[in-house]
């Protein structure tokens, strides 16, 4: 039953998700609660992008990417291809080619919980990919599968128009309607560990800075010097 | 932001619910378009169970099942608590206290991508659960969650109210309002399945039964006899 | 280039190949010089059997079942089937209704390095299999593979013809032309076991039973006794 | 510079090494503060099999089991034997031969981050393993180990002595300096959850019974009813 | 009854093999029929090495590397060192001083599906090497293995002189005897594929350019426009 | 029963410490025997660092990163901080806010069999981690852990004061008692292996170096040609 395409899905606004280009995936995740990260599973194939964008979601049947060139159509300037199959598969599902035909679109990148080829080109191309491994196994073009619907994709619940944020500490997911919110909270948080960041510096300690001290005691901490071993 | 508890949930209708306890997972798997089975990581902790009820959903943070209980309260006869933690987890969040309590609301199983633990006692109980693994590990109880939001459970997204059906090869999810439906299709599948099998144990093949023949040639299939080694 | 049937392939003497299944999996392993152990991942789907046969060997896509229809046809009363994919898989490629065909014609059982289903039936059916996984997750009938070729399952080159022996330790395989000169040597490994069994039932060390303490000493073991902790 | 079997090393008192045998894995993991428990990756290798024993420790190379044999001489009645590789393996170190040796000295089981094979014999004889996997792969004798030394067992410290509690859940390991003062607080344990237990049955919620809904609604807990979906 | 080098293999055309390295791993993979990759699991320790050669094969006892030090003396320029234990094992059978005697052969680089180390002087040395992991653990010479036998690697068979390809993707192998027929066929493809990337740069759909529309039609595919959300 | 510090923990001599930054990981695991090193799931997130510290242990709950903090006040300058959970946590523990605040106080580096996250402001400060995984993934503040016990981190024990070394190849510790009788041992193998290494880049093979044939005959090595195939 599957075979659906669903067109011009909402997106957050733009200004928005290009904000998120400038936070880390960390500090996302604990803006919004600590939700919304991708399993660890998930590794960018280069070091050094950090993109934010809009998800085009993508259902595959395992070792099957037929839908993902269904896909690219449904993409623009802004998205990110968010590719889970309905079955763990570790087949590389995406290229160079499909990068290309992505990049032409304005495409930021791909997060995908199975396999990518072709690395050392996607690297040069700069088309940033997060995925579950390398593989340069091919798949086949047979079965349908649908596009911009919701999908479960490394252990999140991901919606179409979610903005998808990724970096070198890997990805996370932002529900549509939360994003403006989200984004005010991540840069409370950014500014409060600025602060913190200075302290330590300056040699302080976060059970003083954070005054820590008192619930640990509380708690049953207890300090003792090493006796002879 | 977390810290939700939905009431009231919608449920299938109890009939269509209680006519999934006779079909098989895998039916139902191919049934409603090859979706909505769990990764095969999930696995009954005693072999044998065979269990359909409606999805009362919890968000859990890592090894903390403080939520679980929050969640006894939102079942129902006739429920399967699914459990999914927000970060990959291997702690026995659940046991056989907590099952004594969902078998007093007739709940008929668990469904939980992380560990549970008291196997022993919870096969004598007959209470089933599918778990990632089986672990002694203990929870804390200091942090929120969720109950009855959408979740990412296994590889899949489970809604509130959906129907969860789970035998000895492992789980599959039924999206509410298509129950009705993929109950008749799993109906269709058997009575398809039940002539195959007629065919088959005498010894028919199903490269005849099915005429795959020719398709096969068409793609390419050639026979030859083996050559000496 | 795919889609290779190889008919008719050599199979040991018969005798031979049921001789081996009065022997465990282990001795096997050992008598043949510690080879031949297909990896651990690779388990019985109940407890209890124990079978050797003639492998019919299949190479099939990723979570495409198509050939192992075709492989039916090739099998033979006293025959294994060893099914290897060539890329990972774990989806659900075999069930009750191929088991059904296969015991129709003497098959012994299943060696599959993905997933079976229908494991509540197959072991009433008591038809065996060994495989990765248990997984609901069906396959589709897209793809050629080949029949009675070579293929690598879970760490072991396969050739039609060997033979396979499976027990609750798992899988190993006899190279067909190597089977009598095993078989042999299995035999006269088990003499030997039953002796040094009934020593160390009567309390005797293998230290002492193989004569090991020289050898130890040479190497340097030394004993000493607990100082206080 | 392995090579040292330490003998006679400390044991706990047998009365409370002995009492152990009636406590669940995870009430012993619990009440010494959740801690001690193996990871989930070792598994009994049949169920229903329940000990407590004195740990003998052996440290060995990986694929080689020459210590384990030193180590039989090293174990008494009531004694566990804990087997933890220099590095991971999955080889089969153990079995029916072995098992023998130990089970006419009174060993009440063996705990091996490794494999172990023979599992149908194992069973038949009641010689419980807890494993890392069943392998048929077996290993060489040619290098040395210790025996008695600490060890770091699938992520526990273990050292020679301390008390080893084995179930369907996994395996814990007491302290031995700690084990009466742990066993009196698995008694209290179990007798708290003995009236939980009870009142759950009864059909009272854990929220009421520990007296959780304050503390949750201060840290935010919010219920809705829901709405149209 | 390992044991055995077989000398003076038969290697393909040294210019077939040369020609290989100008090809990427994914293009050979699928100019086969999608055959000969091995498992993702086999990664290069690090970026950007890109070589073919002829296989010398090495069949290896867990955690022993003494084989290897055999197989020195069988290769010659332009060979790669393929090497499989009989078991799963993750030791580091191979560093800068194998490497460097390998170098000294003309060898051009290593596969293996267990452990390397020294990797920072591997990379420092560019002698590349695709292994399961990286470890600094260390081997015995203890156990003989095989020279130039058949094996099985990492999901793929392997015989002495095939192909081997490897880079950033991973590693495939090209049996002996087709390597100039599949040379041809990877020369096709990648002129294909120049003129589809030429095409999706300048922003045709594949959909388009491989004229898809009717098939996905035929299957079923349909498309919506978004209702609210 | 955790909430434990150990203050004032003994360290090896600090020229004995400083002097392992020298040695290969590899080298100094060969050099106590073929022990010591933590498994090859724990990966430097950059490569290039090459550390030797005191190791400062903190036992943590899973998925709670308090006792992390509460270690920092423990930390002297030429540390090194050695994180092990209870049982098994992907999470990310730590990041730059941590390794300001170590940085500030001499700390080398971190060795964690959990998650970290940040990984590129830690690649830029120079902050070196060996970690199980990148996990972006926050952890609670709420239960007490020990810090300077001992720990099983990876596979080994970790005594308070021990040697950690790190670098490309992985971890290896070095009990303190031993530190300088291994480095010696260290110095010795590393002269030894220089030898070997001119050898063999020479062309010599280290069957020869080495005089290993004899032995290999011995055990029944034997060579064939190859013939036709």
């Amino acid at each position: 039953m599957a075979g659906l395409v669903v067109r011009n899905v909402a997106r957050a606004d733009r200004a928005v998700v290009d904000a998120f280009a400038e936070l880390g995936v960390a500090t996302v995740h604990e803006a919004q609660g600590r939700t919304g990260a991708l399993a660890s599973s998930i590794t960018p194939i280069y070091r050094g992008a950090h993109v934010a964008g809009s998800a085009v979601t993508v259902s595959v049947p395992p070792a099957d990417n037929w839908m993902v060139h269904v896909a690219v159509e449904e993409c623009r300037d802004g998205d990110v291809l968010v590719v889970a199959p309905t079955a763990p598969s570790d087949a590389g599902y995406f290229g160079e080619l499909l990068a290309t035909a992505l990049q032409a679109r304005g495409v930021r990148g791909l997060v995908i919980d199975a396999g990518c080829r072709d690395v050392a080109e996607l690297e040069r191309m700069r088309f940033p990919v997060w995925s579950k491994c390398v593989s340069p196994v091919g798949t086949v073009k047979e079965t349908l599968g649908d596009v911009n619907v919701r999908v479960a994709c490394a252990g999140q619940s991901v919606e179409p128009g979610d903005v998808v944020v990724a970096d070198d500490d890997g990805v996370v997911v932002v529900p549509r309607k939360r994003a403006a919110e989200v984004l005010a909270a991540c840069r409370a948080r950014e500014e409060k560990e600025a602060r913190s960041r200075a302290r330590y510096a300056a040699g302080e300690l976060s059970l003083d800075v954070h005054g820590m001290r008192a619930e640990l005691e509380r708690k049953g901490l207890r300090y003792v010097d090493e006796g002879p071993r």
